[in-house]
């Protein structure tokens, strides 16, 4: 069968397992209606609309007063999370089947145990990125050829021939009683910054003209659009953090091997230069922090071989007396962000700047040790340390070509063949490198973290990725920082523009990305920072964070 | 100048460094006097002895009390090293004169402040593997070339072109109040289950006609002849745990990164796949808990970046209600080791199962998920996935050929080529395969840690290495287990070996093994076996070890 086709039958597929009374008779277009929060607050019922908009633990607590019943989350956020993928194509599976039937058993519980819950995340629908695996749902990592057979699907994915298998981090979850009901869109191999495969493209939830950004890009949508609260994403150049800065949600990138990776589907799983890291995505940061004590507590953890047996530090968290010294970059000497992003990291700064928790300081951007543009080519050459042929390859299974978006994101090497071994140790020498020269900052600068932009702009029209730039997140990785986005406010009138010569350019990226800038068109959007903490310091920045957004 | 000739000269310039009057008129020959300890108690004076007996607790409240100054001490080891040196040719680099001083300035810090010690290892000497870097002194890794030029040495050593570096560890160690005073012997590359290079040969100092085992060869022949308490070796196939077990020592492999690598020479220091740990070697259990808990709990660990951020946990040292189930692998089912190594283990099973705090089982052998020898295999394709190239560029810039140790114990490949990014990517799905098939055992099993041989053989006459075989401690780094060397007794008259038909050798290696066997030379060598417990469990690997040395 044709690629095409495998993919039209599965979307097809996909329309086909939600409840014929959940389809929307007639799809608004992007242009007509853009954002779809706004929609689907108009047709919605309140008491579905109130469930989707608590956090984990009213919702936990509603159902121990015994207000609330899984079921009925279960199927407010189905409910929803049906729309939003009809709007924005952000679900790679839907098993709400799966999620009644467990959500039936967790009510059955709570009722025969005098309310009593049967675990911290007892009835919370939990969202999860394509490649976390579940049993007897397929994971696809966005190639056509895993929708093909599953003979197909254990050479991409190496999972358990008859898909019996199940991610140890989704494990965990379900056994805390987290209930699952979709898997979200990834674009091919899970490398890219927008979201599109040749399965599909998924839309922004803020603005369905815009990128919903990748490669955890449909759990970004789904959970901006408020089809879920809690995501599990991933994140290797800014995975987790891209989805999350342009629809304005909480993303947590932990430090390598913190959170298990075990029986997660990854291209290039043993490329262990720059590891791949799984974690949160939340439309609050109480929720985040709450699923991430989870896992991190589990004993199930050190099942993984990889995982660092670090359980969640309370007293890392639970400091109130420390003053936090903070830093804040607001550009990296390369690419300025849009004004949006500069005049809130200024705010940012002022407010904390006159809290006595914090003591803050501007970073000079020349004071970087490493051009951050440097940090984000050498993980680039980890991508392609085997010249892309784990991908070529798996695209040959079914005679798809690459995407559109790998294409325009990612070359070749230039002599066209894999590293060997000798080059890529001196990969991994450089990043050790890159990394002892940016601790070395932090000690010389005495930050205990700093704060700078997610990314050059706050959105884009979906497909322009490369007429701005991703050295904000990438760097991150490279360095194996602590990072969590957060928003921090909207775009408003007063975030215009301000002229810069032509001389005044960096370089053509730093123009490209300057003149990209349209107020009109990102008025509203959401503003999103970064925090960047030392390795290791999940507990720290969340509890940073947390702290900066109860004073903004 | 020829690589002999340098050769020649570097013995000449560390037998310089001693001081006249230590040196011997005579040097006994292997066959006169095999065992270093009998010949050096029969010439040193009475006070020295029992400064050399002593262990770090004692030595450091005598300081505390003013019985004994950091002089004293340090003049006994350097005296006792230096005798030592002379028999078995331990010694890399000798600088006594600097520990005189250091030990000069311990002395007066603790006089002027009412004998305050400056750290919980004040006037401590403590000698140091060929690999860790101190300021102006040469870190030569078994190479000819560094001995030729500092350029060279930057070269392989990747060090500080004026030497002006100190690897973090030495650095903890000396804050603390550490002295140094030697450095000590390796193979060429630190690979070799011997320590022998073109720079010499090292002796065992219980026998100086046996092989003093390797890579940290010169640190077990040190610590064994009492020229140390307390050594710092590494470890990434038995380099820490081979002398130790041929001499009857204490030494701890922990998990990858748990101890700080920082700035320490190594060979392929980017070969992320299975790396090289560095740890103590101890002729007691209780020194080498107390300088493990000094080195973990210092500040200055995360100033290394891939180091693991967990300080000692001294609630999993201190549990003492708690029942330990522990598993007894007798052999591999393919290598049967000697009868000194299988009574001991027996002699330790039957202790240990009448004790409360342990719950013992013998593990089938039959039961091991992969063979050891499997794992072993797999180690040794990770040391040469670059075909050795590294090795043989760093000979070519003296000229020295490869050694005959190496040529005897490792093979080019035979398509005589680097491996490429997918072949090492292999490699490192191959072992996260075999952790998670050993894992499941320990599940299963029900243990928390096993006891197994650490050798084959308690020990081997110089040379004879590739008559033996070694995957007891091989597997262990590909598994990545927390494992620790410890003495159980002695070979005695009871060890007889007993038949074998031919047709019961599993294969070459185990019948050249059992038949390698010889009581009379073996009698009265220590025999030494490993715990071997989960990954980052160090502080219970210490426990238990302590226990049963305790019930021993």
């Amino acid at each position: 069968m044709d690629y095409k086709q495998v993919a039209i039958n599965k979307a097809k597929s996909l329309i086909n397992s939600i409840p014929s009374e959940w389809l929307l008779d007639n799809i608004p277009s992007p242009e007509e209606q853009p954002n779809v929060n706004e929609y689907l607050d108009s047709i919605l019922p309140e008491n579905e609309k109130l469930i989707t908009s608590s956090n984990a633990n009213d919702l936990l607590h509603l159902q121990e007063i015994g207000k609330l019943t899984a079921y009925e989350i279960t199927y407010a956020f189905c409910h929803r999370a049906a729309l939003v993928h009809q709007l924005t194509n952000c679900c790679s599976e839907i098993f709400f089947d799966k999620a009644f039937n467990k959500a039936k058993e967790l009510d059955d519980y709570r009722i025969k145990n005098n309310n009593k819950l049967i675990g911290k995340l007892h009835g919370i629908p939990i969202s999860l990125k394509d490649q976390i695996n579940l049993p007897q749902i397929t994971t696809s990592i966005g190639y056509i050829a895993p929708h093909i057979s599953k003979e197909f699907e254990k050479i991409i994915t190496n999972r358990d021939e008859n898909q019996n298998d199940i991610s140890l981090i989704a494990e965990i979850l379900q056994n805390n009683g987290a209930i699952f009901y979709v898997k979200t869109t990834v674009p091919m191999a899970m490398l890219g910054g927008e979201t599109s495969s040749n399965l599909g493209t998924t839309l922004n939830s803020i603005d369905r003209n815009n990128a919903c950004g990748g490669s955890s890009g449909g759990e970004g949508a789904l959970i901006a659009g408020k089809g879920s609260i809690i995501g599990i994403g991933t994140d290797i150049g800014g995975s987790i953090r891209i989805p999350s800065a342009v629809q304005g949600l909480f993303g947590l990138r932990g430090s390598s091997n913190r959170f298990p990776y075990l029986n997660i589907a990854n291209s290039y799983p043993n490329q262990i230069g720059v590891c791949s890291v799984v974690g949160p995505m939340c439309s609050n940061i109480n929720d985040l922090i709450h699923v991430s004590k989870v896992i991190l507590n589990d004993p199930l953890c050190i099942q993984d071989p990889r995982c660092i047996p670090i359980k969640w530090r309370d007293d890392e968290e639970e400091v109130n007396d420390k003053v936090t010294n903070i830093g804040f970059l607001r550009w990296d000497g390369e690419i300025l962000p849009h004004p949006p992003i500069l005049n809130n990291i200024d705010k940012v700064y002022n407010i904390l700047n006159g809290n006595d928790d914090f003591n803050c300081q501007i970073i000079d951007e020349n004071k970087l040790p490493v051009k951050l543009s440097q940090l984000g080519k050498l993980l680039l050459s980890f991508y392609n340390c085997d010249n892309f042929t784990e991908i070529s390859n798996y695209c040959k299974l079914s005679g798809e070509p690459l995407s559109e978006l790998f294409k325009r994101s990612f070359k070749f090497k230039e002599d066209n063949r894999m590293d060997n071994v000798e080059e890529f140790f001196n990969k991994v020498k450089l990043k050790y490198e890159y990394q002892l020269k940016f601790d070395k900052l932090f000690n010389e600068l005495n930050i205990d973290c700093f704060i700078m932009p997610s990314y050059s702009t706050v959105c884009w029209n979906q497909g322009d990725n490369s007429k701005i730039s991703n050295f904000y997140t990438r760097s991150i990785n490279v360095l194996d920082y602590t990072a969590m986005t957060f928003p921090v406010g909207k775009v408003n009138e007063n975030d215009v523009s301000f002229h810069r010569d032509d001389g005044e350019f960096i370089n053509e990226m730093d123009e490209n990305n300057w003149k990209y800038f349209n107020l009109a068109k990102q008025l509203g959007k959401p503003v999103t920072l970064q925090l960047i903490c030392k390795r290791y310091k999940e507990e720290e920045c969340c509890r940073i964070v947390k702290k900066i957004i109860e004073l903004l």
